[in-house]
């Protein structure tokens, strides 16, 4: 999507043809920086570090990753090792461990050539989540046209999202925000309630990013979307996930579970937005995801650009004060109108699931 | 309660036995500092910037207010014009309204000695509700110790709280906060989850209270305390409330909604604690109580200590970034297991109100 009005992506091969450049996110909304990677060590710190983050970011970071580790020598104990280092950087986004386990596939059949290859998977990888994320955008776009016809005025539809599902979190695109970019380019009049989505503050990244697209959107902190669905003033809610388990039960960033609740408690639709690569089908159920938990150093600080101009972190509690930083949650299928993927809308359930992918449904 | 091991409350007559002291709120938990308040002016300007907060103290103020405003000019048009002062300064809190009802009736059968019968008037709603918010806790420990039989365990009762609503919210002791004091006092094993409650961070006084007393605490995000629900680490909720309905239902701060859904979903119970003072009679329903928007820089910026130890503001997003602020939501009687008063604990609903307050009851 567009910086300043030029296109880009969230990461890319860089003009040497092996090192891959990303934007430093943690700089983000202050400065668009870019930060050239050369090692797996260096791929795995900015997925650690959340200079990447987002379920399909990751992956594609993760295959990039692997990608250097081969650069620098392709033997398999170096494959291994580079995986496991990668592998335990975000122990909740299912994307993590499905691109390595496609990078794997495709180098074990390969003695020869490792390197080549692996970039050419990674690229593939790249450029499916592309793919994946535009045909998201363009089925999505239904629920968003169903919120309009319920609300029979040329009001602007209102949009409640949490965290930052945008194109900075995949490839491009986005997952949420893909069918929010397509309705408003469509001419849809679209209006975004932004989740600050504390203690990362991923709100400010869907902020940055859906100015920079000329989507009218507002901020509000966490606390305040039930009372808006109360009084009217949300008609659809639409988020990402981080991984949905096989009975359309979704794992998503902290908090998404209780604007689920509201949503449901005052009939507004909430639908989830997510490529088959987050689906885990070997999890049955959204209770059997391990959920991350970071440092209690985020919850008591917050970072921003002070009135000198410097970014820095701030510290509202005491130094000792105990925290406890769980990152994500489940939001049952039960509260979820739908499930956006690349193949279409279905039912947040396994019926729903096996109705887009058939093949899964073979030995059920 | 106590600072550093000294009794303290929220608000006091200073030695010249007119003018009022504060507590600075806005300069907690890094540094505690008292504000000498002399004219109605400041005591309003302290009202609207937040140095003091929390329904029963903000009444407490407005009541002193008065006093210095009497103290400056005794006659009606003075009076008059102070009480429009403070009325203006915070549109939710009813106790702000009954504060000042309470004193202009203290006032319109006096005209002779009126800066007497001001400050005595003042001096006993303070102490009204220090003894209103003592039996507020004695009530509160019954739900405390129903949640332990529960348990049926010797692990701490989890406790989530969002917002303050401790000693510093009212004049000594709590409304939420006070059945918690007294059950840790009394020897029962308690752990607070507290909700950093943005925009303003209200839980970082509810820590700062509850470090000081020695009661255990972890701080939360906002959007934790579902997550915390629906894995088993949470007891009950208590929160206070800035104003109940004749229904039953609550104002307070924004996200307690979310808070009280939850604990639906999950079965954990959900008590607001209160003062007869915070009910409001005249108003049927929550959907009626006006919200106070307050000012959108609220979200887009944090506060806290720099690495360099100075208190600073340091902004999220762009200086431009649109936002949207509501104070207060609604939680409706159907979410809530119980109010606890200072007469007891009832069913949130009219009837359970009427059970407490049976004058009240007489006209329906």
């Amino acid at each position: 999507m567009r910086v300043n009005g030029r296109h880009h992506r969230s990461i890319w091969l860089a003009d040497d043809g092996w090192s891959v450049e990303i934007i430093d996110q943690t700089r983000l909304p202050f400065e668009f920086v870019t930060v050239r990677l050369t090692t797996v060590e260096a791929a795995a710190e900015a997925i650690r570090t959340m200079r990447v983050r987002g379920a399909p970011l990751i992956g594609a970071t993760a295959a990039y990753g692997l990608c250097l580790a081969v650069h620098e020598d392709d033997s398999d104990e170096a494959i291994r090792a580079a995986d496991a280092t990668l592998r335990a950087t975000r122990p909740t986004a299912v994307n993590l461990g499905w691109a390595l386990d496609q990078m794997a596939a495709a180098l074990a059949q390969q003695l020869n050539d490792r390197v080549q290859v692996a970039y050419a998977r990674a690229a593939q990888l790249c450029n499916n989540d592309v793919a994946s994320c535009q045909a998201i955008g363009l089925h999505g776009v239904e629920p968003i046209q169903a919120a309009r016809a319920r609300k029979a005025t040329e009001e602007p539809i209102n949009i409640l999202t949490h965290c930052n599902a945008g194109w900075l979190a995949t490839v491009d695109w986005g997952t949420a925000l893909a069918p929010i970019y397509l309705a408003h380019d469509e001419g849809l009049p679209v209006h975004v309630w932004v989740d600050e989505t504390r203690p990362r503050g991923q709100g400010a990244l869907t902020a940055w990013e859906l100015g920079h697209h000329g989507v009218p959107y507002t901020l509000i902190v966490d606390n305040a979307g039930g009372h808006l669905m109360r009084t009217g003033m949300v008609d659809l809610c639409l988020t990402g996930a981080d991984r949905a388990t096989a009975n359309g039960d979704i794992c998503n960033k902290i908090g998404t579970y209780l604007k689920a609740l509201a949503a449901r408690d005052n009939s507004v639709p909430f639908y989830a937005a997510l490529p088959h690569s987050t689906i885990d089908w070997t999890i049955a159920e959204g209770r059997d995801v391990p959920i991350e938990e970071r440092d209690a150093e985020e919850v008591r600080m917050a970072r921003g650009m002070a009135a000198s101009g410097d970014v820095v972190e701030v510290r509202a509690v005491a130094e000792d004060c105990p925290a406890h930083n769980p990152a994500f949650d489940v939001t049952p299928a039960r509260l979820i109108s739908g499930l956006i993927t690349e193949r279409g809308v279905c039912a947040a359930s396994a019926e729903g699931l096996h109705s887009l992918y058939p093949e899964r449904a073979r030995n059920d």
